[in-house]
């Protein structure tokens, strides 16, 4: 079963909203195993509307639309589709009652204009509104379903879920299950990771395998389709298991696991508590943690120390040594890491220096940073040579400072216990 | 000129991304004076691209493509319309330049396909990628206009901004300019930003006045075109002197400025410093002043003081006061920003603690927040009660902490030298 998903609404070729509805019904139809082809958005214009109705009608079987089942002049998809049909419209009974009573309830009189929403077409299944007054409906002829649904995502969205994705099923005969499982991925470009499975990319057809870059990494998306959610999982496993024998290091989490999540697991797994001292970032990595539900576990608290003074002051790092060093050297991300593990008396200390940019900081070129970890009085560093903007690199540093401390977490799992 | 937007990805029509590109290359170009009848997503399949092409040559006169220029296999666009072109493909100079350095500031290998991405129609116009390394291009022949853009929204808006727009301008025989101001307002939601200037709304066509709402405030952009520069902004003074004698209490900046950037510019003109103790947002607020390139004029360090022992423990603050008042508290806040006000030797300092939810926390419910602010001994404090998720909760709070940072520096004109 092929879909084309139609957006009718001027707002959304002025820029004024996006189209979120579209991606909502692609994924929810994806999970189903209807295919989308093509989306589509129009203004509100008859003539363009029905050009794009024939379109579709000749490369879809469902057109589903989204927009225009309002009271004002300008919502006119259903009296569009109805002339181009050539089939009449009425008003539902229910549609009327559920209108008025929608008035009722708040005290207000209903307006001539408001009674247009509940015309439907005639021999249609009405699809009812939970959450606003437009009903949708379901029209199939011999050659294509019509699914028409009000714009308002908060509308559309329960509609869809009750009325329309059981419809859908209905008509598809196959009962079949699409599941995805994203596989997430950091300290790998797109194109290297790309290149390492080359042979998987292409001979795999299901499930696919389809990788994604995003500025928090890549990710790789496995999706098969199957007549059972268990056999569409079986499908996915031993191509995941190739996957992971070629780049399983770059693999830090699935599905909505993220760098951040991921530490703090492992964090609260281990029973370890983490403190940091941060110069480029100024606070970032731990608004991270902070960014987690539960973070307070594993999370106290830590410094922010931008200027020598307070990497001094604050943390009692050694002057004559930082100006020997520099301060974007491996030996100030050591012993920040370190002191800040001690005072804040956690059982692991994060250091984060570097020149952000644009300018080189303290000698060093813009993108140089330096990551210091400490734990059990061993200290781990890693040097960072970056190219982006300032808060491009700033970003990255702290995703990769996650990175360094979810490989040594795992590596050597590292727990309380063993202090 | 009429415009058609068209998406190249399959991850859009799978439902994983949104197509926000769409949005905001439609709301540009409604400001330059073209109109955009249809948008249209496609996955990465070159038959389908080029039947959509074939669609779009017959209803637009410039077809805009994002997405697909990428160094992977499944990266086809600007191929797919070279071949339906019949026109030839060649590697950029530049552009190879461009990407050989973006791997070896990386000390990354560059694999062979990343090569592909300097490949760029013959004849054609090529658009410089600021943020990225694939390069865009424009192409004109007698009946189109193809312009192709990289899909990531961070790489694709700079180059719409700094190559498209004025290639468009070029095309375009009126020789009209257009400019617009953007006023930057934070306080006030757009429903009632809107009531308040609802005349001026209604009535004003040069300049337009375009409300826009984001997580980060509202902003109302002025567009004015005339036959000059200087013309089109005499257009939008006058209008904006009127927009300000309404809401001026709100805006707290123009175009590019941000609430961090302002208050670090406020705070540099008054030659004054600020350190902050933060519970809730966890660093969030410290890392926006280190995002500013020469936020270390006036930002030395603060705390990250996540738990109620290191509040005591790094700030002094004394723990039967804390557990009496709670640390959601409007004492908790107060103390925290004169705590560390002092311990960091600064002019001014920041208290930041609450509930971020999604649970209740020290007695206080989900998005109950207490902001401190001290200065010269003065104690100013603010309480928010937030109803959105966690990280919105968080984010809010840093808004609002700035907003009211800035509004204490204009309206007390704050000067180190009255001390």
């Amino acid at each position: 079963m092929k879909a084309e998903i139609i957006a009718v609404g001027s707002e959304l070729l002025l820029g004024q909203i996006t189209n979120t509805n579209a991606q909502f019904i692609s994924a929810r139809l994806a999970e189903i195993g209807v295919d989308v082809y093509y989306h589509t958005v129009i203004g509100d214009n008859p003539e363009r509307l029905v050009d794009a109705i024939k379109i579709a009608e000749q490369r879809a079987d469902v057109l589903l639309f989204t927009g225009g089942l309002g009271p004002t002049k300008d919502d006119l998809t259903k009296e569009a589709i109805a002339r181009h049909l050539g089939i009449e419209l009425d008003y539902d009974d229910a549609a009327i009652e559920h209108i008025t009573d929608y008035f009722e309830r708040q005290g207000r009189v209903m307006t001539p204009n408001n009674k247009k929403q509940a015309l439907v077409f005639k021999n249609s299944t009405v699809l009812k509104n939970y959450t606003g007054m437009a009903p949708g409906m379901a029209y199939t002829n011999d050659e294509n379903t019509y699914i028409l649904m009000p714009g308002p995502p908060h509308e559309m969205k329960p509609m869809f879920e009750k009325e329309v994705i059981p419809y859908l099923l209905n008509l598809d005969e196959r009962q079949e299950v699409i599941v995805s499982r994203v596989l997430n991925c950091f300290g790998i470009g797109e194109a290297e990771l790309e290149s390492r499975i080359e042979s998987i990319l292409e001979t795999q057809t299901n499930p696919t395998v389809a990788p994604l870059a995003s500025p928090k990494g890549v990710t790789l998306r496995l999706t098969a389709k199957a007549t059972s959610v268990e056999e569409a999982f079986a499908h996915i496993a031993p191509v995941e298991a190739d996957i992971r024998a070629l780049i399983g290091e770059y693999i830090f989490g699935i599905d909505d696991e993220t760098l951040f999540s991921k530490a703090v697991d492992l964090l609260q797994t281990s029973q370890l508590t983490i403190a940091a001292a941060e110069s480029l970032t100024g606070g970032q990595f731990m608004s991270q943690l902070a960014s987690i539900t539960g973070a307070s576990a594993v999370f106290g608290g830590g410094m922010v120390v931008y200027s020598i003074d307070q990497k001094v002051k604050q943390l009692g790092l050694n002057r004559e040594a930082l100006e020997q060093h520099g301060v974007v050297s491996e030996y100030c991300a050591a012993q920040m890491a370190d002191a800040v593990r001690r005072q804040f008396a956690s059982d692991i200390g994060i250091g984060l220096t570097g020149a952000a940019g644009p300018d080189s900081h303290d000698g060093q070129p813009a993108g140089t940073v330096w990551i210091g970890i400490s734990y059990k009085g061993e200290s781990h560093t890693y040097r960072l040579q970056l190219s982006g903007m300032r808060n491009t690199n700033r970003m990255r540093t702290t995703n990769f400072a996650y990175h360094y401390l979810i490989q040594l977490l795992e590596s050597e799992k590292l727990s309380s216990k063993d202090i």
